[in-house]
């Protein structure tokens, strides 16, 4: 039996992607459309004083393509608090609008494959601030869901602790040298969503996206082990593009 | 050929996933919410009254995310039971609100991997309390369904008794150590359902389903023989928290 | 090249799954559905005449879980015979309720695996009988489709014909030993529909398809060739029943 | 490298499936359903012609289960013409009834595995007809489309000519002893549609179909090397059997 | 660890496949469906001004089959861009008649697999073009995703550098033999969409298409480790051919 390796748990995460029906949006009028986008913004200032009050933390994107419209990305300390956070959006008139498009629920995680043993990182205030982190800023942010494989001779979880470590620790090598151009947050969501880890990052240049996970799929831990999901990109949908974004 | 582990079988069990129209619901007038949710406490003491006189058990848990809102798991001593506690949801009123999302079929099941040769586990009542049981009242409810692996290499069912049993000991040994916070319905669904296993977890913290089956993934029997559908993770819904939670 | 057995061919099949609209029955004025009732049980009484008459035969069972709520499955001479049934289904008022959930197409198959080579099973009336069953009347059906893998090393076309024939006696003596408790009707689909057979077991107690097709799996021509589709389970829909069924 | 065999090819081949809309259906008014009709039988007039003025073909099947109700099989010289076809079916009032169910896009062809190298087969009538055939008029059809696999050991373009040339004469030499019984009308969909290829049968009796596709099975280049989509399997649709199809 | 291969990014790419709900444009009044046409064409007249000013690239083409009725294919400076093309289209009248059909997000990608290490490519104004390509007008398009196989002995991503450089360039020796008649796109989509590239074909004979594909697929590079998406193929749309398409 190989070792499981040691994990800290922070926020659960709400990845909550949503179409939004644009030709119904089209036909509506105008005092509705203002109605609609109050509610919406609404729900962002609620959003934001839970922001403020390190509560959680929510960002906001608007999805490039087809897959969906926007994405809301809820970080709150219980599962209740989660589902308390979807409610009201649910039952918000600006959901009317906005139809279920994909939705991932995992909780922010740390692990220790790239730490010394024997330290303890539930002591480093760094980590509780990495555990319940205010989600950046950024111009844009790339979600994707993964597994580590377990196929014939590529089974990540036959493998032992030192081996696994190794390549993590390689993996983690590449992330740093993009460390000032992007932000990255590991959600575990094993037992909790269809896949066992979500992956969100953010950066200002959406290209960092791609030469960083190009990069690493070179790296024997993602060549050999990693399995993807659906890959979103978007753009941030600060509170003053709504109206552009909506066409008032 | 491979010689077949005997199982013991129980009450039969329906998860019954479903999405709640919530646009139609914000739009609903009042009076109508309230029929709906007064046929909901309908449904709700005739499964509690089941349960009372130990003709089943139901447990009903909403869903985090956009997979489902609502889980009703319902366990009936025959699949006539269940269908027609099926069919008695399918025609209240609160059911044109809830439409399907997703359901699994299985009978609660106990195997003699783990148990001596030459016992009788159906002599025992704490065995038959097992095939037949009271579903937990506690804070959290995951569900999946899995099979055993038969690829390659990793076929479990070319495996013989012996290693079998000697993994299927070290897998519930695990288990065990996670006694106290979780509980754990396994149901057999060959013939019954597209999976071979369903796994019903009740735990308060919902940490420890992560944290259970992160580690079972690193045993041999999940490693290379376990193949995983989806996971659904809900929050209790008691009688008291429907208003909340319907918005009233 | 690998010897292909001879196989003989009976009757059409067609597995006809229907979901009901239960939210949109429940608000029908009570006229209409006694009328979509009526509609229906005109349908049995001609699937009736049809089986007195050896012209074919139609089993009817409800389904239990959300996959159908209804299944028919048709046994007809020709491909144009089950066209024609599904037509004066479609065609009826009661259809308007029922939505396509899924089909299969297929005809009823005897393979001489098991029988001595030399003989001739087309000569035998028993067999004749086997290839136009009357479908029993048990509480409880069990349909799922399979395929034989083809896949590395387990690739039952390229195994001789000797290995096959050993294998599938081995596996026919499993189901002998279930003989008195289940009724199955193999129904071949090459050519005709998306697996390569279809199973269709009768039984009166459910658990016997579970034992019956876990212990299967276990013997290698399972384990190692066998692959599923999904599984449905139903109970007896008789004349009787219909009422309380659709609850009038 | 691998050597390609070389190809012809013909006219270009849309396989159109389509629901009917048999509940909408049911309560049209009679001069609705008629107009309707007249609607279709216009556009099959319309591909009367061009088949009889050699600029085309067209076969027209009922499809027995769920998948479909209706497939036109449209040969035509050029995608636009292909495209145009579809158009004029789409746009017309039948169309509002025959919802989109599956297609496939590939273009006749044939290669020269089974040729002697040396010869031209450009040169030949017979070739040329059988690029840009009258579809035949059986009593039935099936469709499938169709890849060669390229799995592990399994890839069939890594085999070298020669191989591949030898495996394809041992499966033609059993499409010859079915040809009398069955018309086979090979279409290439590389670059085209999500397959390597189509395959449509045509023939009067249907276990011709579930026969040929089984014995094929065992010869080395489908056990090994095919991998097969989603067949459908139809009943000819003449223009007298329109009335009776529709219930007129 | 496998060394990646360095890239360069140019204009990213939108590739919008949509429905066109044919059974309400026949019913619409006649100044309704002209209506929609204008603002089709005043779509088309501002992407047309957009490929005048060099600030990108649209191509429009009608796809044959069922997956689609037509593809928007913009290649703009940023993912900002990309979004407001996008909801200028949503937005419009015409948009609430062409519903989602897929739709793919990468961007214009070269790699240096194929030039002489040392070289500069980005020096050069010919590589600046083909990072920011006008789109070309041929008759026809063929477009798909595509991944390099992770798969037991397959694993395009442990290949060292040189052994994939070697296989490039054999795959680059067959495109320039088609130089003529095709032109490729290649767009990467690490981190942007669910597939690792894009490739999207323009020809003016779509037999082309088919034979590139075909000759490559027995190429090492495409045989053991290409992995391919939906394939679409369509048909030029001018400005000049709107009016016919939609019947007007």
């Amino acid at each position: 039996m190989s070792e499981a390796v040691q994990t800290l748990e922070g926020w659960f995460a709400l990845h909550d992607f949503r179409h939004i029906d644009w030709p119904r949006w089209a036909h509506l009028p105008a005092d509705e459309r203002r109605h609609m986008r109050d509610a919406f913004l609404d729900l962002v200032a609620r959003w934001d004083e839970i922001e403020a009050t390190k509560q959680g933390s929510t960002a906001l994107y608007t999805v490039v393509g087809q897959k969906a419209d926007l994405v809301m990305v809820h970080l709150r300390p219980t599962l209740q608090d989660l589902e308390a956070t979807e409610l009201v959006f649910e039952r918000s008139e600006f959901a009317t609008l906005a139809r279920p498009a994909y939705s991932y629920v995992s909780v922010v995680e740390l692990s220790n494959y790239t730490t010394k043993p024997g330290t303890d990182p539930s002591d480093d205030p760094v980590i509780q601030r990495r555990l319940k982190p205010i989600l950046p800023k950024t111009e844009h942010i790339c979600f994707y869901p993964m597994n580590k494989r377990r196929q014939g001779e590529d089974n990540w979880y036959m493998l032992d602790m030192e081996d696994r470590r190794t390549m993590m620790r390689s993996h983690g090598e590449i992330g740093r040298r993009y460390g000032g151009k992007v932000t990255q947050i590991i959600t575990g969501s094993v037992g909790l969503d269809d896949w066992e880890w979500g992956v969100t990052l953010f950066a200002d240049d959406p290209i960092v996206f791609k030469k960083l996970i190009y990069e690493m799929r070179f790296d024997e831990v993602s060549a050999r082990f990693g399995e993807f999901g659906q890959f979103f990109v978007g753009n941030r949908l600060t509170r003053e593009r709504i109206d552009s974004w909506l066409g008032l």
